[in-house]
C-alpha cells in the first residue's frame, strides 16, 4: 500500500475520516504513525491530499484531511478485453488499476465461453476492491470505469464508442509491431486517448477482425511467441503507458 | 499448450518417443490425433520438428520424430531480478519462459529478506517444469538458464558477467524512459544481448545503484506509478522484446 485512498462517502463534517479496516492497520503497523503525524492520502477519483493523524487506537485511526486543488488526470489508455477465464481476470483487476487504465471494456467474442459471464469476478462488489488495491499500489486516485459488453457488434458500431483517439488491436496477423503502430503518436501529436483491444485465448475470428477494422482499429502483431492473455495484457498496457509517457 | 516439447533424454532409438503424461492427454483430447497424423514438436534446447503419430492408447502416445536442421536462437534478453516473495516468483517462472529470456539471475539485495532463499520455488525440480510450461505456451524450445546469485557484489564485479551487450536497470531515480534508454539500439545497431535489472519491493539501495552503474548499467524510470515486481517484470520484458524485435 503506497497510498491510502479515501472514498468520498467516508468523509465526515470538517473533513474528518475514521478508518477501521486494513488502512488503519497499515497506518499503525507499517507507517507507525502517531497523533500529529501527516500521511499522504488520495481521494477516490479526486485529488491527492494530506491526513493529519488525530487519534490512533487498536480499532481505528482518525484523520483530519486536507485536499489539493486538482485531481490527477484520468489515464489515457482504455482496454477492450475479450472475457478471459474468470480465474485469470480475478488476478488482473488490481494490475489493471496499477498500470493505469481509464476504461476497461470486458467483451464477449466468438471464442469466449458464454458461461464465463456468470462469474462473481464480474460483479462490481468483487472488482471494486481489487481496483482500489491496484490504485493504492500505484499511487493513483482514478478508478478505471468498467463496462461489461455482452454483445460486441452493436457496441463497436455505436457512435458513442466511436469518439476520438487512437485504436489498436493485437492479433497474430498484424504485420507491424505496437511500436510502429504508435510511431505517429510518439513523434508529434499525442492522441487524446488510446484504446487497446486484446482477444480471447483462441484469438479473434476473421469477421471480428473485419468489424474492428471498420471501427478504425489498426492491427499489430507481437512476433511468433504466443502469450497468455494476462501476460499479453500486462505487457501491452505497460508498453502503451511508456509510449504515451514518452510522447508527452 | 501450443507446442509439444520433447526432452533429449526421452528420445529412443530411431527417433521414437513415447509420451504418457499431460502431453499425451493433450495429443489425444485437444489435438484429437490418430495414427498417421503429424504434430508440431520442439526438442528442448534444440530444433523444431514433426512427430508422426504411430499409436494412441488410453495410457500413451507413440511418435516418430523428425527434426529440422537448426535450433531457434537463444532469446537475447537476460533478466537480473532481486529475489521477490516466493509466492510471486512461483507464478513468474512460466511467464519468464513464455516472454523469452536467455538467462535469469535471481539475486540477493539489501532489501531482500534472507529467508526468501529457503523456498522450494528456487529448486530446479520446481522451476524446470514451470519454464517448460511457458515454452510450450509460447512455442519456443530454448530453456532459460537460471542462476541463483547469493551475493550480488562479487557477481557484478566478476569479469565473466561483464561480457558484451546493453545493460539497463529500473529505478524510480531514472530520468529517462526505457524507450529512450534503448533508442540507440533500435535505430542502428542491435546489441548482442540486453540485461535488464529489476529491484526488490523496497527498491535498490544507493550503494547497490552505484555498483550497477560501475558495472555499466544505465538507469531508467517508469514514471510516478509504483508497480508490483511481477507487473513490472512482465511489462519490461515484453517491452524489451518488442524493442529488440523492431530493431532487427
Amino acid at each position: 500500500m503506497n497510498l491510502i485512498l479515501i472514498l468520498p462517502t467516508e468523509i465526515k463534517p470538517e473533513n474528518r475520516v475514521q478508518l477501521t479496516d486494513q488502512r488503519a492497520v497499515h497506518i499503525r503497523k507499517v507507517l507507525r504513525a502517531e497523533a500529529g503525524k501527516s500521511i499522504r492520502l488520495g481521494l477516490l477519483n479526486g485529488p491527492f491530499g494530506t491526513g493529519t493523524v488525530q487519534a490512533v487506537s487498536e480499532e481505528s485511526v482518525s484523520l483530519l484531511c486536507e485536499w489539493e486543488a486538482d485531481a490527477p488526470p484520468r489515464p489515457a489508455i482504455d482496454l477492450l478485453l475479450a472475457m478471459p477465464r474468470p480465474k485469470v481476470l480475478k488476478r488482473l483487476w488490481a494490475q489493471f488499476a496499477a498500470l493505469g487504465l481509464g476504461r476497461i471494456y470486458i467483451t464477449n467474442a466468438e471464442k469466449v465461453e458464454r458461461f464465463y459471464f456468470d462469474t462473481h469476478v464480474l460483479q462490481p462488489e468483487f472488482y471494486h476492491a481489487r481496483l482500489i488495491e491496484g490504485l493504492q499500489q500505484a499511487r493513483d486516485t482514478r478508478l478505471p470505469e468498467v463496462n461489461i459488453v455482452r454483445n460486441l457488434t452493436p457496441f463497436l458500431r455505436n457512435a458513442e464508442f466511436a469518439g476520438i483517439g487512437k485504436r489498436i488491436i493485437a492479433d497474430p496477423s498484424g504485420t507491424q509491431s505496437i511500436l510502429q503502430c504508435m510511431e505517429s503518436c510518439t513523434e508529434s501529436s499525442v492522441p487524446p486517448r488510446c484504446c487497446l483491444a486484446v482477444g480471447p485465448e483462441g484469438g479473434w475470428t476473421p469477421s471480428e477482425l473485419d468489424l474492428f477494422r471498420e471501427s478504425g482499429f489498426e492491427l499489430f502483431g507481437m512476433g511468433s511467441r504466443i502469450l497468455r492473455t494476462d501476460t499479453a495484457c500486462i505487457g501491452l498496457c505497460c508498453m502503451l503507458a511508456e509510449i504515451l509517457r514518452k510522447g508527452v
